[in-house]
């Protein structure tokens, strides 16, 4: 039998429920969601376009992973338990081996958190793919943006700047050969648990995707403060550090994309709660604006990252 | 100030919610949604893509409109009452005038229905929306695809096949002049209170998206049953019967997609609580596949419609 947008659907998407919340799931005009009291929905969506997300010879494999990935890192940024998701799929053609591998990718990483994907569109068109992720949070108790206080400390989670390293990698961007980072650009880690962990703790958090400076920006923006970070105390790993090293780009881990980190802010005396995967990297202050100390010298830092259109 | 990504979100899609229900709106990670005690949350999502679903020199006004009516019919056809949408949009670039067009033929439907927009996402790439929309609808009451029972009657509000005689025109296959088919092409009404009014009443519905025949079809399937439709109760309009009349393509209204009427089932003596949009069109029978009654002749039906990569 050859493959249909139906049957397409049966094959690769359709599995058993996993969440007691999913009341209807593929197969109807639209799936439906009960939730738990004291409960509320948080939801985002994001799109990946070929060309312009990822490189339209990406394995479809790393592509399925990454479209639930960033978006389950936006619900960890709002501190929520992820449930479920949609997915609309837009494919110049159905190819059964590339779906195959794309499921796989998706599926690997949806069951690793448990994810039940409920609904979706599949069209013909440019290779492009918009998925909607939905988790739970106690109500008041979902982290935003706005919040920061001055005095509060930044952490983020992880190590920078290796997604953006392993795409320059990719574009022939730099001679070095760093196959981690490279990794890292295909298959971010979604920090769900590190985020549920800032319930009731942050005062603000974001996911870092479009940069650091840019991501944090939104932040201070958000909260009417300012910041400055400490470059000494970057997490950053041996791939990156010898990057830096090499090429003198010490911005990097400032402005490189797509490593999906959480940034968060908090009291300093409440940091004792964090995991271990945190780390300080600077302070919330009054004064507006983004700085960054380097050596003994303050070097203002503007909140420039990725921009479509630019 | 030039249109960038952000701005243009700012400009264009910013507006108070309307609905208690939106804890959180455009702004953060993502949005959050309360909701009442003993409701569901039904949830759609569809993809138009350029080229394919739309004519690429479509009025920017009209595909607002039916990125949003699309969906609205999808959670009209589940029974449910909607509440918020977010919307993916890709686009070639960052046309203020026709951005400025979107967003009003969007916001008309919108506010005719206080629906929320709590979100998206902005991309660069070739001319792609994708909308989700969710409602509430109370557990347990939501309208599905399978409950059909032999004995039904068939439903349908409006009329058929005149959004599928505009794109005819549209596309110069047929020289008659049929203004209001082309508007009901372009501007499907979705049938948001004629979806509430089957709660409780229908045991079956879906919106007919692809054509009569194929989305009944769904109906069918799901519910293990037949059906037998009459001709001569095929609600048609002026134009589609002048169509019908000059050209003898009698199938134009089950085959012909994108009128986004409702179907439903339910047994004929609580048909006295339909609202005076549903026509009476046939029968559901224990015997499986579709047929229609053409005079005194009973001829099968295929299951035909739009299908993508055909």
């Amino acid at each position: 039998m050859s493959l249909t947008e139906f049957n397409a659907i049966d094959r690769f998407w359709k599995r058993a429920s996993r969440r007691p919340q999913t009341v209807l799931s593929i197969g109807d005009d639209g799936a439906l969601l009960a939730n738990a009291p004291g409960q509320h929905w948080a939801l985002t969506v994001d799109t990946l376009v070929a060309g312009v997300h990822f490189l339209p010879d990406t394995d479809a494999f790393d592509l399925g992973h990454k479209m639930l990935a960033v978006n389950l890192s936006d619900l960890a940024a709002m501190g929520a338990q992820p449930m479920a998701v949609t997915l609309a799929l837009t494919l110049p053609k159905l190819d059964e081996a590339w779906l195959a591998r794309l499921a796989e990718g998706f599926w690997q990483l949806a069951e690793t958190f448990e994810i039940d994907l409920i609904g979706g569109d599949t069209t013909q068109g440019p290779l492009t793919a918009t998925l909607q992720a939905m988790g739970q949070v106690p109500a008041g108790q979902a982290l935003t943006r706005r919040g920061a206080k001055p005095g509060d400390g930044i952490y983020v989670t992880g190590t920078l700047g290796d997604a953006g390293l392993g795409l320059n990698m990719l574009l022939g961007k730099t001679a070095l050969a760093c196959p981690d980072a490279v990794l890292r650009h295909h298959r971010p880690t979604p920090r769900v648990h590190e985020g549920l962990a800032l319930r009731g703790i942050a005062n603000s958090c974001i996911d870092i995707s479009d940069g650091l400076a840019q991501d944090l920006g939104h932040i201070l923006r958000h909260s009417g403060v300012g910041a400055t970070l400490h470059e000494a105390n970057l997490p950053l790993s041996p791939s990156v550090k010898h990057y830096i090293q090499e090429s003198g780009d010490w911005q990097l881990p400032l402005t490189a994309g797509e490593d999906y980190e959480l940034c968060c802010t908090l009291p300093p005396k409440l940091a004792q709660h964090l995991p271990n995967s945190f780390t300080c990297i600077g302070t919330i202050d009054t004064e507006p604006g983004l700085r960054i100390q380097r050596g003994t010298a303050i070097v203002p830092l503007s909140p420039q990252g990725y921009q479509h259109f630019s």
